[in-house]
């Protein structure tokens, strides 16, 4: 059963135009599927199906199986209302361009299928192909050294969309479970007593003055929101250290 | 001249421990340097200097011979406060995990050196070496294929970084220090021997079998991330419940 978030995702196409190294292509399709992105488009691949394109694609090979493969840009572009040109560098002309975030805000909001074009690893794309792209997309990248590998730049467009694709689909992109409750403020308020009192019994409290390190030590465990288990232990710790303290 | 993103995000540390395939090192310093991200710190990498990651690093061989190599997690975190360790599957123990835009926002906010710790391609990191962390980092990625390259993870992560720290920088505000540095790995690492020390002391841990109770202490006082001065305290507790115990 595909989940919502796949049903978003499959409608990014992502297109490489001319890619030279087989690798690449492999590359690029197990990035894809670690992001849930399964439409893969290739425009005239130097060398396709390969080998070396099935082994870097390390168990994604579905994507490549499923690849479209075709003679021009414009056929790779047939089912897709909105297309994305990537773009290493600024371009003298201006095309209006796009960071990857307001790129995938776009393609998601639009409802339509959307084209994400990859140029050749070393000329990209020829102004002619640009033409049919209706906005650029630009990675940002440090500007003395541009060289973002094209399946790295494939696995940043496509983290993107299956991040902004999770918070539409509201599928918690992490779960950030507490399987231990947290300790209630009672329980709390009782922690920091046993310890006020136990730091009296081991002389390191002044009985007269207690405030200002008890109100630092609350703050520094309350930083760590400690949960009941971690209560337990810590007043156990101090059970401990009392009873050797009324030994003494 | 360092930029203020250059000098924001020489404050990330990338720290990959025990890389069995040189190449990943090579993609991943490239990864890097397309980010701005520098600072790489290689922990009982299975094989470095090597050609193919030379290769692979593709210009970006600056990375490489700046790298820090280490034989240690711990010697690999000295310079670092806050540590994120990156985790491809939900751990059973609940440690806090955060998404790979939270935990840079924790990064940059932290106006510290930070680390971000990768694990060996197949087996990531050790439950020891987590227990180091501060913070799980998690990238979303296909329940059903979940096989990020490692260098893919880092370019994530780095790309998050660079964003984040984009939007910092042309903004004035922000990267407010903490009033009082947070403790060091190594003042972290004292305050746990003398931890693990005075519970010995007290009778409460059992020497013979220290290591769940004393893991899951440590868990709970990284969530709190002590500062200097709060492990002053904690250790001057700590002296004191000893002395008692020696007192008995």
């Amino acid at each position: 059963m595909p989940t919502s978030l796949d049903i978003l995702l499959r409608r990014l196409h992502i297109v490489m135009v001319g890619t030279t190294h087989p690798g690449n292509i492999g590359s690029a399709a197990r990035a894809m599927k670690t992001m849930n992105v399964s439409q893969l488009v290739l425009v005239e691949p130097l060398k396709f199906p390969s080998a070396e394109a099935t082994a870097l694609a390390s168990g994604a090979s579905d994507i490549l199986q499923n690849a479209q493969v075709c003679d021009s840009l414009e056929a790779g572009l047939k089912d897709c209302r909105l297309v994305f040109g990537c773009s290493a560098r600024p371009r003298s002309v201006a095309w209006p361009t796009l960071s990857p975030e307001a790129c995938i805000e776009k393609a998601l909001e639009s409802g339509e299928n959307c084209a994400i074009v990859f140029g050749r690893e070393h000329s990209g794309l020829s102004n002619a192909e640009l033409d049919r792209c209706h906005y650029l997309v630009q990675i940002p990248s440090n500007p003395d050294y541009a060289s973002l590998n094209i399946a790295s730049a494939v696995q940043i467009l496509c983290y993107e969309a299956r991040r902004q694709a999770s918070l539409l689909t509201a599928t918690p992109s992490i779960a950030i479970k507490n399987e231990i409750p947290l300790a209630s403020a009672e329980e709390l308020a009782r922690l920091y007593e046993h310890l006020e009192q136990t730091l009296i019994d081991i002389n390191f409290l002044d009985p007269e003055k207690p405030k200002r390190l008890m109100r630092k030590l609350q703050r520094f465990l309350n930083k760590a929101q400690p949960n009941q288990s971690e209560v337990n232990i810590l007043r156990g710790i101090l059970t401990a250290a009392q009873v050797q303290g009324k030994k003494s």
